[in-house]
């Protein structure tokens, strides 16, 4: 259950045409998942939300896609983002994550979250060592 | 100014010389850090912390260093932990994190925040496709 | 499913009938939704809890009622509780929200939530012009 | 620093005064900590934080001081309120934590915060058993 | 301190110079805030986060601009971002946010993220009548 | 529906098998929950959690165990773990919770997040004499 009805026929709209269309060629399926089905009762933020997924996350850029696509899984866990959870799951699967590194991947993100909790419960002074402006210009 | 006042002299308690001298010898410096200098208040905790860091992060696996780090600091980023936001950034540039890779970390965990967000304001169904248990055994 | 069995006949209890009466009169209706059958398993909460929400949420003061419906819906979807997030979308839409107000608010709250990680990422400094105490008493 | 100027001479408000005077009696102290008076902005909202505050927390009630001390504890360090931790944790030992509870206290938050996550990472399903709604009336 | 040193003179970089020109014409100030210096590290970066805070807060809308204001604030005080919480905090003082505004503001996003945590403490199972999807096409 | 298959029969890998059983005699109750089955995906990782979870809430200690599991609780309450807040208040009921302390731990909870909020939103400097370390060695 959502908390928007989004549109029946959301491809009537030429715009929301235009994005499923950009989607699918760029992904090479024809399969458009629940996300861009329920942005489509905003044209213009669906237009400005896959711009920018397609720009940081499908382009090729100085990261490669895994550790891009477990960056992006990191924050959505963090954020207990139900959905996000799921589709970037499958997607990190779909780019070649093997269950060792997913097992892994949790041990990372569990120990963050457990060392983030000491070091907030301390309220840990940040080593000079670290200040980076310091040093700077 | 943190909310425990550290040992003086911690290296005075042999378990805690242990533990510094084993992160002396794994990140072949001298430096001991903050966090260290406060968990050695309890020597059981400084001691499992240490060990679950050095099994994670400083052990060769099937994720490379680099990536590795990336996804601890995307956790401590939406934690807002001061402490591993400086400490996790400073690791990642030793690790060779260039200015390009630390500004397509801060696009990718931003946008990450963003999608989480309408996700979460929508409370989008999951698509079945994502559903890897339905589909498994 | 809910961690709590609420009570079977909550009205059986005149501190929570009383209660129910005023959420009916305020509201003008005779539906009385989950939480308050819920929060009905102890008395005093329940009323501490109504008496908060009325006086903040449903009597005239210096912000129009739209307006502190999508503050509160604003923070429900950052913590992202769930039952919040619908109450509340519910609410705002009933003081008005149209469809076209709803695509900004949902704007706004992905552009802050991006916005905040950047800033925490690079745990920015504060502008001293922001520092209004300083240029007070 | 704080976004807000608070009141020079908060006490000249008779409604503030009265608080503070609440406040001394009830801790049996002349200190009055800082979000007094910042809240002192407010009366209103000084009132009732106050009334909550002193209900809640300085009523003796089903639960032992230091344990509820702990519970406010915990969600202060999650929610990574600087001062909240720095004034609870000095309640807490005020009421009588040692540092070996401190360091159980930090030893339970933190594997909390792990397996929060690993528990969202993995999205788990809630065992039936668990489902104690189910089982009522 | 940031984690990130911010170019000495930003402006020497003509995308960076269009950027800062922009905010300075739209603003009408010759100030620029902390944020956009440490951007500057990242021209593209920069040039996507203004040009989305352009179009969302600073372009006239269905919602007027102190209540998009405080929704942004309400998102940044739950995300506790230091930054952000100064910044629009002084943002809704400018566009005209007074003392009784600023003060209902903060009993409502406290309020709301006290009911958050009863509703997910006791996991509420949402109304059917808030389910607008079932009642939807 | 969760984001990993667990393994059909865990228990025909020994780790796996050593872990349940020593659950089942530490618990003494043949019921294995979910988590563990799961985690049984990653034998490390399912060794390392239960032996985590054993040694801080199975084994007697400066807190009772009640208060154990309260804070244990209250974290997962704010970090809105669904499962984790069915399994705790569920262990917190077969460790002798009353209705009446599940509403003061909810009093609790809310109150704190509230004040958190509070905090956070006016960024309160922290009282002198809250800063142990000032006044410590």
């Amino acid at each position: 259950m959502a908390a928007l009805t989004p549109p029946e026929n959301p491809e009537s709209d030429p715009r929301v045409r235009a994005v499923f269309d950009d989607i699918r060629a760029t992904r090479g399926t024809d399969f458009i998942n629940n996300i861009w089905h329920y942005l489509a009762a905003d044209p213009g933020l669906l237009e400005r939300t896959w711009a920018e997924i397609k720009a940081v996350m499908a382009t090729p850029s100085s990261l490669d896609p895994l550790t891009k696509e477990l960056i992006y899984l990191a924050v959505s866990v963090v954020n207990n983002c139900e959905y996000c959870v799921h589709s970037h799951t499958a997607q990190a699967r779909a780019k070649g994550m093997t269950p060792q590194q997913h097992g892994e991947f949790l041990q990372i993100v569990a120990l963050a979250a457990k060392t983030n909790v000491l070091s907030n419960a301390l309220q840990l002074p940040v080593d000079d060592v670290f200040r980076v402006e310091k040093s700077g210009g």
